[in-house]
């Protein structure tokens, strides 16, 4: 086991309905050495990727990639989950849906922040049906920029969205892949 | 001028309506050494102080708090918008109300991260009529913690937010402070 795998053993918690609370330390509290470990941990991965931005989406994403950027030496932007007065100007769109939250959302990035000689490594905190990141590569693509790179704390392996990522072409990189949980037992199988 | 103010004098854009554009390097896309410096200037102003949790807001807080937190060695943890089923037992609760979004929200932070053992600094990125931070007062008062400082980025001195916070004994340290905007001309007066 990894670090994160261990930190999800030790502090994660398997709900019923493949839920799994790690608001102890990724997505509520956040446990700022951790994100450097994994910030560490993809700058390795992304090796000799040349990477000069960091996508993410409000709002657990933020942290994580905040973190990770230092690593990189990159500025992150994050897309916005909801039109703001203060977010005038061409913006580029594209629909979610959060498996979480049983919502759509409209996610957005300022054009200006998104050109074609950008090279974008995107970072979130969980990848489970890969709605948020078809968004998120989507608005990529639309700005003519490259996605050199995904970096996901903890994927979901028994549903669909690291099949279907993988499958595209993209180098997808997840600290953690769970594929099983049972809530009675508490136990997690990682890939 | 000190750093954060000459990057608004420089990045910065005034728009009618006493807006304040700063999504270049502070609330879309996000200058991780800029927030580097900031923390380093929370550091110093907060020396002394028996700091062990930051609090924040989602979610442009939460990028400003993270690497804020690593001058002081300490777990972030932000305040989240909205009831998510992932976040359930027991939670404290705020309503507080957007100045730019003009719409309130239910604010939540869940009771096991907030105790009263715990010595919070409170970070955000904006100040202006200080409804957000009266919400997370609110919250660190109700877990029985102590609130031993605010650090805000941005405070919009020409509203009632920052005096009303320093008439209730806080320590709050903005490290820029905008008491005239004009937006015909640009110009940004600092206290």
């Amino acid at each position: 086991m990894n670090f994160l795998e261990e930190k999800i053993v030790k502090d994660g918690i398997v709900k019923e309905g493949n839920v799994l609370k790690v608001d102890s330390f990724l997505n509520h509290q956040m446990d700022i050495d951790l994100f450097n470990k994994m910030g560490e941990e993809w700058k390795k991965r992304f090796e000799g990727k040349d990477i000069n931005k960091i996508l993410t989406i409000e709002a657990s994403g933020i942290g994580i990639a905040c973190i990770a950027a230092q690593h990189f030496g990159v500025p992150v932007v994050f897309a916005k989950k909801a039109k703001s007065i203060n977010l005038e100007g061409e913006m580029y769109t594209a629909e979610v849906e959060s498996f979480i939250h049983k919502n759509k959302n409209q996610v957005i990035v300022a054009k200006k922040f998104l050109t074609e000689d950008d090279h974008v490594l995107i970072i979130d905190d969980f990848l489970a049906n890969g709605c948020a990141l078809q968004g998120l590569i989507q608005i990529v693509q639309a700005a003519g920029a490259t996605v050199e790179g995904i970096g996901i704390a903890v994927e979901k392996g028994f549903q669909q969205g690291g099949t279907m990522i993988r499958n595209l072409g993209y180098q997808l990189e997840s600290l953690a892949i769970v594929d099983d949980m049972d809530h009675t037992t508490g136990e997690i199988k990682f890939r």
